[in-house]
């Protein structure tokens, strides 16, 4: 037979070993019991945690019980922000170890964790043994026993734990993902993400992030932050749904600028002195993943160098082709030699648009974060949970999304040889069903 | 020291020894005797040759003596566009070695080669064996052999043997070069290019290419066509001259249309029976390359999927970066969180234009062909030869971008590992200065 019978010899580097565990409770699809209420502990206030709580304001069937945070003016701020509204959470403030408190309560049902990288799974995995759910920011994991921990813990516990991929929520994305279901790209040949946005400034400001955990982080080498990028093209593919990811190779440029930054800093102000003389994760990486069916997926990695903000992200198919960045969303289908025109576009845009945007989009525009992709996700989730309905994003995509890091750390580390990516999903992937976030379930949540 | 010592392990395969010849005569930077009169003979009419032999009519100091092409009726189509013409080249054709009378020709100086891909080093070869200089299209070679016979005619013969790499002489691709030879980019990091061009039809076409050769070469897997991509970042990056091109590693996804698309037609017209039941490059290839100073550079090709024309020139470094496609080429300069808007934009172009395009810019225009820089090109080659300059692009440069087709099929071929690049300057990139396409020299030659 024509087509994919190449024959490729040698193997990736098989460093982390499958724990395939026979018998093993499918959190795929699993929908947990219906919840009226939906009682919220948040953890982790700096950056991206009161934008979290301020959209749970505006949500149905939410109460706001918790909030921590280390830093006492954090939790301060976001608890004077709801003043006057129904929620009067309580404050775990000043100790590091509150949030061990907070996950023991017995009157939350979900852990909103929102706090410096290294915390993500030590928390989840807390909060899940104490009976509840999680929704973790990203990267859910930074190892890849840590991706293991998750995936234990969740498939013991019962309990979700769903990593806040917000892109996967953006208008465009969702549209593509949603034209590429009806078929309109034909079969999915490749696809490409990114997360290419200018954070050196923020990464060594003394205030941005606390305890400078974030210049921390880019000691590794590596794709740090991958699903972003990832995200929405593995739902496109359906990855961990009936496809899987199988090996990587990942590709760094030298640090041209961190290092360089970080001496001269230390030069002028004491305060940087610890971060002096270091190697710092170069510049731009770029990594290439081949799924079990031969599609490729590229994803880039710069916070560093002076580029506009980009995600890059490209569905290529059979039939047609999306790419949003540098232009805004575009798609192109065959036959043509240019991109849909404004008018075409915009019907399609009328004709596919999902039951979500047309249903939630244009409060969650105005409530706001980037661009609504924030309000839809947390609205959405908020919804499944209270309608008992699975989410669209579990814990083995938390896991596979988050692994890429680790993974691609250690290819760079190793001349870019090709590895490995393990199955969470202990062989699943073959029979689990791909989900839409489309609303072919739920729906029910009113919007405040 | 901070910056670039991540300790990396392992290695790349090291397929092909470099054949450091010791004492070798060095062509880059070769200036060849001056040509008063550049008598030149074509070999290839058919999709790229005519265009060329249009270019050289409105060139001073040039000759058109020969004309070959297998097919009769693509010898007389171009004939008879010179009549009239100061023109009357002598025809070989309807023989499968007339080529050869053509570069035994003694009153040639030139052999423009524009036959398909496996010919352009056989011809080449036998040209400068016979002492004249070359120009051959893209790519130069198709395996490393090749490309090693390439570099060692030239040498031993001293005559050029220039690659056609037209990209190089696009106005926003000789702009962003002139601009990071300026510095405005600062050091450059990474760099992209990619060949996406739907080529579908056309491959499958029983017309457009002499015995369907175009789609016997897509039999294999890789990026076969790197260099309009690579051209351009390598002369940024000084390839060559002060850098080299270390290792790759490349990723294919599998054949979703070729195949299939053979087995359709075959089932319908016995035309195409021979093409059926093959295995076909897989849609989208990408290789990524790491230089010796740690720069990336990232290069894609698919001619089958239904995408938009794209090459994604990209460069960025420490101070900015340029992209152009989707977009028209754009700027940006470090401090913005947007692209240089219009007016600064044309304030740039107008400062950094190089005067090549000043120059030529107009008229290669008005002549056409891929936007103008054909005819750059075309204008800039004769131009150096008249006055007795190295050329921009040499033997080194030929093979080292026409390489990458091998190369990258190698680590596709074994599940994606990195190889090394073999060092065709046998280790004189050390000291070879990096050229400019700026008419720093030269510039006499007319236009007509």
């Amino acid at each position: 037979m024509a087509g994919s019978s190449f024959i490729k010899v040698g193997a990736s580097e098989n460093i982390y070993e499958d724990k395939m565990h026979h018998g093993h409770f499918n959190m795929c699809g699993y929908a947990a019991p219906k919840l009226d209420t939906v009682r919220i502990g948040f953890i982790g206030l700096g950056n991206r945690g009161p934008s979290h709580v301020s959209d749970m304001t505006c949500i149905e069937g939410v109460e706001i019980k918790a909030l921590c945070d280390i830093r006492p003016e954090k939790v301060n701020t976001v608890k004077k922000s709801l003043e006057g509204s129904a929620h009067n959470p309580e404050a775990y403030t000043g100790g590091k170890d509150d949030w061990k408190k907070l996950c023991e309560r017995p009157d939350i049902d979900v852990v909103y964790i929102a706090t410096p990288w290294s915390l993500h799974t030590p928390i989840a995995v807390y909060a899940m043994n104490n009976g509840k759910h999680t929704c973790t920011e990203v990267p859910a994991a930074k190892t890849i026993d840590e991706c293991w921990q998750l995936v234990e813990t969740s498939e013991r516990t019962r309990k979700h734990c769903m990593i806040l991929e917000n892109c996967c929520y953006d208008f465009f994305e969702l549209l593509t993902m949603n034209m590429a279901r009806q078929g309109l790209l034909g079969e999915i040949v490749h696809g490409e993400g990114a997360y290419i946005h200018d954070l050196l400034a923020g990464n060594f400001s003394k205030e941005k992030y606390y305890d400078m955990w974030r210049l921390k982080e880019n000691l590794r080498n590596g794709n740090l932050y991958p699903t972003h990028g990832l995200g929405p093209v593995a739902q496109v593919m359906n990855i961990n749904r009936g496809a899987k990811m199988d090996y990587l190779i990942s590709m760094q440029s030298k640090d041209f600028m961190m290092g360089k930054m970080a001496n001269e800093l230390a030069a002028k102000d004491d305060f940087y002195k610890p971060f002096a003389d270091k190697s710092y994760r170069g510049n731009m990486n770029t990594s290439t993943i081949c799924t079990d069916k031969g599609l490729t997926i590229k994803l880039q990695h710069d916070v560093t160098s002076p580029n506009i903000y980009s995600r890059i992200y490209k569905i290529s198919g059979t039939k047609g082709s999306s790419l949003k960045y540098p232009l805004p969303g575009k798609f192109s289908i065959e036959g043509n030699e240019n991109w849909l025109n404004q008018q075409t576009y915009s019907d399609m845009e009328k004709k596919y648009t999902p039951d979500i945007v047309i249903k939630v989009g244009e409060m969650a525009k105005k409530v706001g974060g980037h661009g609504g992709m924030d309000f839809l996700m947390n609205w959405r989730t908020i919804d499944c949970l209270r309608n008992g309905l699975p989410l669209d994003i579990d814990v083995y995509d938390a896991a596979a999304w988050s692994a890429i890091a680790p993974l691609s750390e250690w290819s760079v580390a190793n001349h870019s040889k090709p590895i490995n990516i393990p199955d969470f999903t202990s062989g699943s992937w073959k029979t689990n069903q791909p989900v839409g976030n489309t609303l072919q379930k739920g729906g029910t949540t009113k919007v405040m």
